[in-house]
């Protein structure tokens, strides 16, 4: 139950007195007094500053203690990886990035990464006995319990890699491990909109196309984890997809396939300004499509649009089905611009019902690109905090296994 | 929390002792005597035997006492209308079903129901002081909280219709009011899975198609309570729908576009057994369709499996987004047999996730034709005790409203 005092604490909006925190829980005052003696002396909390009263003595007003610990964030992606410490309220202090190829497999990339990690911590004098935990979000199917990824599709040789165990060679906190597009939604949900929306979709525009599901408050991982998955909706295009089926939304609007579709269309004289770039390497990015779109390159701004108008389209179908409040697009592609928002709406108000969309927000994420760091932290803190010990003899993040 | 208490009894597969009560809410034991007390001396429960122990004085068991009163259940179709009196644990005590034109608007048709309900009462001897409650599923939007059909398309005249209001003219007791494949989704739920499956699809396919979703163990009704809508999902055709777009899942795959079809092939020569069911009646109905099929009429039977099959590849995408443990098929259609399941299967398998498929199961709804009516109790039942009275000095069951 000191748990649910420091969730209840570490989520509101403002400090707290001992009478809200009575109220929020449902638990009594003199609970509430014990848990909050506890969260103190292990300085998870501290009192902030003294409230108002309507009378008597000023309650004291309780806040989570940030600068309990550290955590370290790893968002993995499809061509490169972000990594950050940040403090226990999820604020990044430090932060770096860098291109990574996830077919050189789970050790030389894990190992990579472990680099980059030690000279952040180095760079900012932080010792590895002060940080609390690890998340790590990964473009793949994660079974969460175990921190397994199954049978990731575009990361040849990581299927049931114990990342886990990688980490606890190096660090001797738990670590999490998640899936990218979920971490994003929680990040979202928790720092973005300061869990003021119940009911959203989190959307990745990238290379791939995935969704985060928040379902009244909560992250929803589906009953094998694999919840999100929106990146084989059958859009009826005569493309092929990896997965072995054809038309699937990825495989027609997805980053991949837009560059491909780009360079055919360059080369058939579609576009000199992409032209160019092929010809320089050989080939396109998204980023080559980002910049074709500043510099108002008609080829570039109409693959954008028609992809949006896809998506939209899909959206559409899954406005109808689980009517949230939020649709927010994140990922790479949604940085370029109010073309492709614009293009998402309109295929989501073209498709939707009337009811469905009458209280429907489709915006672009709050958090952009940190929306997987700050998620990833959050998800660790929040795993911390529900693995912790009740058991007053010992300290609360002790891993419950270490007591048996 | 004497309300929290009763839910655990209710919703237990097994009678329960004190100490299982506590476990389970986290009370204590005086506390839990306390509520136990006062839902004893109300007669919402009873002692059921007495337990095993491992030595002592063995522990009471307490289990829900069904007998406390009567349940109204409406479960109110496009076509027809069930209505059933039930117990307080949701067994069906007396039943009756009518054909029901909704057009005629919401005064026509309600009071026939009364009229319905007020004969079955009759007839069994139920007197109105003993009726609880009241639960109305009906064909279309209902925003919840205050038991309105919002636009609902095909009951011209309904739009934000008191029904409630209705009602109280005739009982002193709470109404109730929720879409129809919700309370199916929640009876299967409840009572035919005995609340074993946390996450599950419930498919209605009868003249429309629509969904009931249950997410972690609750009923989840979206932001506006309009979610479980499939129906509209493109499916690329070229097919017209009532909604204004083309390609709707229900304008190509649900009863009456599958009837209409099956007219339009019978006059083209394509089925003798169904010319003459359209020469005879002028038209065909989705009961007809039904008979096909067990007369092994080859259209009746490519007609159906078609329909299953894009209905499957839906299901499919909503399988890859929402990782269910199992998809339930419900209404009239899912009556013609194995035929429709494995056109249905068939269709998911094709286009999902390997490993969002892994744990699924798809099956025939278990409780079939009374799943509505079931839930429709069952959903009233939850609603009684969540808007029951904490306060000692009332009867719990006391509409909070009577008590300012």
């Amino acid at each position: 139950m000191t748990a649910n005092v420091l969730q209840i604490i570490r989520r509101a909006k403002d400090p707290m007195a001992k009478t809200d925190v009575a109220a929020v829980s449902g638990l009594s005052l003199s609970a509430v007094s014990d848990h909050i003696e506890r969260l103190l002396k292990e300085n998870l909390i501290q009192v902030s500053n003294i409230g108002n009263s309507s009378g008597g003595r000023k309650p004291r007003l309780y806040t989570l203690n940030k600068d309990v610990g550290y955590i370290i964030s790893v968002e993995l992606g499809t061509s490169s990886v972000q990594v950050a410490l940040t403090d226990f309220d999820c604020n990044i202090l430090c932060y770096d990035r860098s291109p990574v190829n996830l077919s050189e497999g789970p050790e030389t990339v894990l190992t990579y990464i472990y680099k980059m990690v030690e000279q952040l911590m180095l760079e900012h004098h932080i010792s590895k006995s002060t940080v609390l935990g690890i998340g790590i979000g990964i473009p793949g199917p994660v079974e969460f319990a175990s921190g397994l990824p199954i049978s990731p599709p575009i990361m040849p040789g990581w299927d049931r890699y114990p990342i886990r165990e990688f980490w606890s060679q190096y660090f001797d906190c738990p670590c999490y491990v998640d899936n990218d597009v979920n971490i994003m939604a929680l990040g979202e949900h928790a720092k973005g909109l300061n869990f003021e929306i119940d009911n959203l979709i989190y959307i990745k525009i990238g290379t791939g196309i995935g969704a985060g599901i928040i379902y009244d408050g909560k992250l929803y991982r589906g009953s094998s984890g694999s919840a999100g998955d929106i990146g084989h909706f059958d859009v009826g295009a005569d493309v092929n997809c990896w997965c072995g089926n054809t038309g699937c939304l990825e495989a027609v609007a997805g980053g991949k396939a837009i560059a491909s579709k780009a360079k055919e269309l360059a080369l058939a004289g579609r576009s000199d300004f992409l032209l160019d770039i092929v010809e320089e390497k050989g080939g396109l990015t998204l980023k080559d499509i980002g910049l074709g779109i500043q510099r108002l390159d008609s080829l570039s701004v109409e693959l954008i649009r028609d992809s949006g108008a896809l998506i939209g389209r899909v959206l559409a179908s899954l406005v109808n089905y689980s009517n949230p409040s939020l649709i927010s697009i994140g990922g790479g592609v949604s940085e370029f611009g109010d073309i492709v928002l614009a293009a998402i709406r309109q295929g989501i108000y073209q498709r939707s019902l009337p009811l469905a969309t009458r209280n429907l927000i489709i915006n672009k994420s709050i958090l952009g690109r940190k929306a997987g760091l700050i998620g990833g932290a959050f998800m660790t803190i929040d795993q911390l905090i529900i693995n912790s010990t009740d058991d007053n003899a010992h300290t609360f993040f002790e891993p419950k296994a270490k007591l048996q």
